[in-house]
């Protein structure tokens, strides 16, 4: 059963988390002079619209009409009531999906490469770099830059450009330009945060180009709260007041923060964070500053980390194999408004594999780990013999990701 | 922007072509008797519900109530208008495009497997086979044998078995059972008429078992109407009256079926069939009595045909590689009420390749030969400075066929 909104219900503003957390936010340091960084630091990277959002005291912050106008393209996106899986276990509980995987890229990422894509040509960018690791993201802002006539270039992790060429000929066909990194060194397998490096590098070397992050930065994760906004709007429509549980998978935290964020002030409403147990960022690791990439090229950032040469197992939810949190995420679990979770990679596949029986929909392994922590929720409804109203997010669909599905059916996924 | 429907305005009733024709139809024949195909002939392929659709004068046919149930996870489906690309394209024309890639396998497959799986399961049947090429069908059986609990087994053509497996896995994930044909011969790349050849052995073979087809026949264009009626009253919403032409690929005729059916009694509206250049049933072959598979198996049909042993190139739109057509669909082109156009695969994927730019959608190669159509549609209002509106179907999303656009991308797209 599908609860859709018409397409004049998109959201016409952003709801910012910043001034609404139960402590202020402490600042990203310069890691040389352990300063708070600020706007000049970061403006050969960003346009300073988006540099504004990253510290906005604003509680809403307006969207603008061409950045609508392209959302348009998919959103509203559906709310799904899961009948079929709720009957499938039996429980009394209500469980509501929020339907990302419609966009262009199959996933939320858009939101924010839309936003991103058109502050930049705004302020007169022609061309951006970004990293991508298996190529979600990538993906995202190949099709956002399409939109506004932006030149791309996009440091694909060199292993993933060799192994998972779906997601290349995707950016490719959205016109992006996709290279494997580290560029200079064609014998190394990469990493994230090498190609981190070399995009950033490429963007601070020519005056035409700026750099694209798809996660963790305020900025980012402000451009996805329209996914929890129409959620609530949906929520409403299906004769629900309020979700009593509000769920999603927490890599960098920019899927969870658009679905949980717009629910942070009603107290009743627990927003939790699922995550890998082989990646224990909120769970395992502990509240510092610590760098946001591998290579310690970022500013230090405020958060959950496991150290920044924390090198997770190669799980197939690679969206979720990040050593530290959005630092909004971090303040909210560290304050206690927000919990988390942690699941291993086979119960999610369990998880995934009975969702795609029952609802249909096949979905990415980071979004299957949302689906787990759903399907315990419920259960554990069913136990205390409870009503539960469930919301978790569908981030994505699992159709590039078919490989890992072939090893689940085979008996051959481990956790590690 | 989009004209959605709420979930209670699935279409409760199917639209029947079979009384509206403009002459009777011609029976299938027997090819050792030469007499008409009876109902024993086809029981023991067939539940008795769908033999009688197969032949139905009434003019609806009531959609089950379980069956419906299920189309309710993705149905009613997106009409979609396509402003982006009519700006790209300068264009007085409207075009609205039908987004059926929006269902659990990805395409319009899924509305007639769930009704296929449900008929089965009423009249006793636990056990179903079917052929598929390149895994579209299969997958779509898949996931509808897993909503009523049938066991399935999937031929799959052994070339397409061992150099795609993602459709594969997607049937394993549903619960299927998927092995590469021909079963006899492991050192053949088989064929679709090997395929069927072996589902069929399979299917007598046991009473527990019936057979399943994907396309060309009557109830299975019948099951596909829920498109059409759901777009009509979706263009109402949009503010328009009645198209002034609806297109959609034609390989076996359902997806075309599906949106033009209803529209047939409404004389203004043009029908347009476009189908690949290398592949020209309609707009080259001849209309008469052929075998429906390559072996010779099946009942003659009376269809447009380029003889059973027609080899055509392996294009990427696979699901268009088909020597005959449907005989409802030929029967509408012999009698003039639909039109037929052929288009080159280069040019095919041009098309695709602008759709996804402006669109953001990443077309099927099949749904592509409709989407070239509309622009040409277009193309020419613009040219003569007409209104004109055009309604094609987006069968289903490309997701799973990068590796054509890899091609494309790169140059190395070839028409034969």
């Amino acid at each position: 059963m599908r609860f859709d909104l018409p397409s004049d219900r998109i959201p016409t503003a952003w709801y910012n988390a910043i001034p609404r957390l139960p402590e202020p936010m402490q600042p990203p340091l310069h890691p040389a002079t352990n300063e708070p960084v600020g706007p000049d630091d970061l403006a050969p990277l960003f346009p300073m619209a988006l540099i504004g959002q990253e510290v906005s005291a604003e509680p809403w912050i307006d969207i603008p009409g061409e950045v609508i106008d392209v959302l348009r393209l998919w959103r509203p996106t559906p709310l799904v009531r899961a009948t079929r899986l709720e009957e499938e276990l039996g429980t009394p509980a209500r469980i509501y999906f929020k339907d990302e995987s419609v966009s262009p890229a199959g996933s939320h990422k858009p939101n924010t490469a839309v936003a991103q894509a058109f502050y930049n040509k705004s302020e007169g960018i022609e061309r951006l770099t970004t990293e991508t690791g298996a190529g979600q993201w990538g993906a995202s802002l190949a099709f956002a830059a399409a939109q506004y006539g932006i030149e791309l270039k996009v440091y694909m992790v060199r292993t993933s450009y060799d192994s998972k060429p779906y997601r290349r000929i995707l950016m490719e066909t959205w016109g992006a330009e996709c290279v494997p990194s580290p560029i200079a060194d064609p014998s190394s397998p990469g990493s994230l945060g090498m190609a981190i490096s070399d995009a950033v590098a490429d963007a601070v070397g020519r005056s035409d180009s700026h750099y694209a992050l798809g996660s963790v930065l305020n900025h980012v994760l402000l451009h996805q709260t329209v996914i929890g906004l129409e959620a609530k709007e949906q929520l409403e429509k299906a004769g629900e007041t309020l979700p009593d549980v509000v769920l999603a998978s927490c890599g960098g935290g920019s899927n969870l923060a658009g679905i949980a964020f717009p629910f942070m002030e009603d107290q009743s409403v627990r927003l939790v964070a699922v995550e890998p147990t082989s990646c224990p960022t909120l769970t395992q690791g502990s509240f510092d500053y610590d760098f946001g990439d591998t290579a310690g090229l970022t500013p230090m950032l405020p958060m959950y980390t496991l150290g920044h040469d924390f090198m997770p197992p190669s799980i197939h939810a690679g969206g979720l194999r990040y050593h530290g949190d959005s630092p909004i995420v971090s303040a909210l679990v560290k304050a206690g408004r927000m919990e988390a979770v942690a699941a291993p990679q086979s119960k999610v596949f369990e998880a995934a594999a009975l969702f795609a029986r029952t609802e249909g929909k096949l979905p990415a392994p980071e979004t299957a780990h949302a689906i787990r922590a759903a399907i315990d929720e419920a259960l554990e409804a069913k136990e205390k013999g409870e009503e539960r109203v469930i919301l978790f997010n569908y981030s994505g669909h699992g159709f590039l990701d078919l490989s890992a599905y072939d090893a689940f059916n085979r008996g051959d996924l481990i956790d590690e």
